[in-house]
């Protein structure tokens, strides 16, 4: 490479001098092209290649409070928009999910706060989101009610993490609520940890009181099969991580087993890649294992999930206009 | 309080003027008492103090690439050692472990290199560590036939995740394996999300062999009772964190279900509280949930586990001698 | 404080549907009020304040390559509306404001190039940021022809650094450039450390072909006096600071010199505090010193500057309206 | 490069079976080899060469409450026995020196004090170090005479910033000053923002109580010729950095302005790379400058620094024995 291709865009200093909406402000961005501000919005631009890209299966990876701390509407949104087509999650968000849709909240608190006080008045903290103890057990009480149903219904049967959110989704009046959502949209949700949440402790009260017997089976390969097969019958995979470990895992995984690497990545991380984690790899090493394709349209943005992925959202629905419409290409297989 | 009360301790600079032990490190740091240094030094007190707690369970938590980073044997040895009582790891890391044990290796790589070729060598990166894909394949071609042999002993019969580990334990010859060591030591495995991780491709493959028919069967859940009854038998409980995520947060939720609350806490991490994720929640904010209690001994680390980790157990080790024998609580119980 | 108190305002999601302005989506974001968003939401509030108390003096800090990065229209638009009345910064922004103001440019560039074909083309790399040395050695004349100026001008008189800043903005005709915009506003711009940058090397050459005689002659404490007597005439002081390092140390300092202590204060930073430094240093931290008042409207926001601070910008802008005035309450007194 | 010659080294386990030195247990960091104990090791070794390359002028660059936190007397000791031959130090650093000097105290606190509390009881907090503001009014006072001083002893004259901390080192008579023990030394301490620290309000003081007349007068560039000029006299220049900041900066760009370029190099930070400051910058980006050899050996370790350096220092000191005796090159040159 010549001297000269080095030196070939000037970074143009971002302009700020009226209201802006926001993906004004991430032409800006774009204009200056540099640190994170450069890679916002790339993260911009690959997430609306991939909803533009009508042979592409869009993946949403979701780990950390994402739910607690006040995406719940824009993640059911994006189910209900058919702005993506698969959930990996944590065990956890689906839990506050469902705290919600049965009438719990999540409370605005604060971080430096006396948690031994918290402690003696049954409030548990997030972060700066305080959560009643009575709202969990409140979807204790639901859950172990639900939980005996499906298993009457499903004696003899295991279920996979897909399946059992789905009967989740199937029993959850709430038209806010994303479990909800996605079992209308028909978008699965995988919960390759699901035990590792209050459903853990919901199905130990269940199973307690059956006496361990002829309990919910939740199979834990039994999603793997069903993951990889998506990946495979999709021309495309993209995916939106939030945060990293298993869901980021389980959804780089699946692309691999089905020997085809991710056309598309958008991860949003804090982690760091010197000590070595899953959670804070680069996309460049994701392409010596082939779970992202080294030609993909892909970047990493270092930041505060809860900043970043809203900016996303907003900024490529803007683009895509409010009349947009995406039919997810398995989908239109399936017809 | 006092003014005077603030002003007791003045720091004591640390003194290196010849070689010394990692322990007389450990004491330098502790005269001088603060950052990191001081955080480590009472790591360091904390975890002494479990292992002279005759009444305390040790659950030692895995996440992040700790076995292919070169601490396999040391984990080996506190099993063995009956330094810790109950592992909760990754799957990745039990597959590592595996790796080696049919003779595997993990390469000293680099951050730099080109991924691309190390794509076309099937060659996969893990920061700076090399794993050649032959050595996967041969895991999968073992762990197939194992696969095939546990679900012919267990037929209608679902394992937990530490039952699984128990019967890869069983079956690997290597001494320097960690779930070879932990079968031998009775220490139990937990693998809360093993699906994720090679463990699920080679489930996949076996499946596949067998028409998704009489497979291996790992229940999803079944090991919710039996961690919690570990921590539910336990006079007192403590933990030693490596990195966060599913593994921090089973332990965490264990003793949170068994009303206990853990008498003594040691994470090492490089995450962050402000982004509200569970790997980087500080053990105040564990507190108010009642998953630690408010007068545990509990230290936070921020640090690269591979350097942390090892200075602790060096230290500890040095402290408590060599020929310091221990004898788990609950083994003792069980005569 | 009672239980009810804690469980005051629920957690409102955000709700993305349709093209968003800046300040509406930070609207979203004090509306979940959680994490990183929350304390976005909050620097916009208190940026806000800062700008509608007519008896506040604003201090912006700048570190870290704020203007390579793209900032500097930014930065000069809020000296030239009078949004800032104070600027201190590393001296090596300063230097990009001047390369760009003599015709020089600032590349977009990428993090993974090789750097020794780099250093072989004379191309410096910031991070994904490209500067060509012929850019660093035009400005290194042009400086040693203004610095032999300026001795000669200021024979036996020495300067403060907001003085050399000021004599430099004098003779930079480029409208685009922050010094010559704060020459114009008569904002200073004070550069604590202003050796530390190509202004050095750049003193070097002027000093050498004078053989180190009668040459510019900046004292390093002539600006302490200057900069806490602005903070004692001004009723309130505010901070905006990006980055950390030495100019938000300085600025915090001549507060407390002044024997005030900031009333509004917005710290965007990376760093974290752990590890005793200041740039990580927490706001509560600032208050033991008196650097900082117990009631300021406070927030230190976790996040790349390039991402945050033209967000904090945008959304005050929108606010107040493009015909918003300002007039410095030290530019009133002083008519 | 062939497929083999990625597959060398496999990574050799940790074993810590029995008390360990320091330098073993960073031996079996080098076995291992990987994430940051590899890192940890290399940067051991780098610092070894570093002594034993008979040709090198060491410089340490120190940014951070490092004496605050408990290193003086490390650092001090590094003086005496020539291990490092030239200082580049934050203000702060050489403050908090002197305080203890004239007897003084840092203090072992904590980080989660009500910080209003401390402001009341005039106690600052650095982290979890408490300092009684008395000990800075002592300072300050003892400071108010010695600036008397230099300026009698110096009209006209205006001194560099290592002249500064030279006749400060001279008038303390404290054996275990850094300050001492480098004017003994003859190691120079340069302060390239020494008006940025509490020397800053002494000298307002100082300056306040002579009318700001015939004060002292430090030139602001007066040191940028000396340390380019040690770098452009050594054969071989090398570089320990502790944090980043201005003092990191310096050193680069003296051996930058010498056209010479580091020779050896360890950084270490927590600092991260992609939000662009100079502190996060890798070594890889200073080689595109010049600051850094392509050759060199380089390393840089994320960590706390109050964790690794003493490791660092303890390691080396175990290989090179008690008595090795270096004699700085520039030493001997004088000769």
């Amino acid at each position: 490479m010549q001297r000269k291709n080095f030196l070939q865009s000037p970074v143009k200093h971002m302009k700020i001098d009226r209201a802006l909406t926001v993906d004004s402000l991430i032409q800006q961005f774009r204009n200056a092209g540099s640190f994170g501000a450069g890679r916002l919005s790339t993260a911009c631009d690959v997430y609306e290649q991939m909803l533009r890209d009508k042979k592409c299966t869009i993946f949403l990876a979701l780990a950390g409070a994402v739910v607690p701390a006040g995406m719940r509407s824009i993640i059911a949104d994006l189910v209900r928009k058919r702005f993506v087509d698969v959930i990996v999650s944590t065990g956890a968000n689906m839990v506050h999910d469902a705290i919600e849709a049965i009438g719990g909240h999540h409370y605005k608190g604060n971080w430096f706060v006396d948690d031994y006080t918290l402690f003696k008045y049954h409030i548990f903290r997030i972060y700066d989101v305080f959560v009643p103890e009575e709202d969990y057990s409140k979807l204790d009480n639901v859950l172990v009610e639900i939980f005996d149903e499906i298993a009457k219904e499903n004696r003899g049967k295991s279920l996979s993490s897909n399946e059992f959110s789905r009967e989740l989704g199937k029993r959850l009046k709430d038209p806010d609520s994303i479990l909800r959502a996605a079992y209308k949209a028909d978008v699965p949700i995988f919960l390759p940890a699901l035990r590792d949440s209050e459903f853990g402790y919901a199905y130990w009260l269940h199973a307690s009181r059956n006496a361990f017997k002829s309990t919910l089976m939740v199979d834990a390969f039994k999603d793997v099969a069903q993951i990889i097969d998506i990946c495979d019958r999709s021309p495309r995979n993209g995916m939106l991580v939030i945060g990293g470990g298993v869901p980021r895992n389980t959804v780089q995984s699946a692309t691999l087993a089905a020997k085809k690497g991710m056309d598309y990545a958008v991860v949003i991380t804090m982690d760091r890649p010197e000590s070595g984690g899953l959670s804070g790899s680069t996309l460049r090493e994701t392409v010596s294992w082939g779970k992202v394709k080294r030609k993909a349209s892909k970047i990493m943005v270092i930041g505060d999930a809860m900043i970043i992925f809203p900016i996303i959202v907003a900024s490529v629905l803007e683009r895509v206009g409010e009349n947009f419409k995406r039919v997810p290409y398995l989908a239109r297989k399936k017809i």
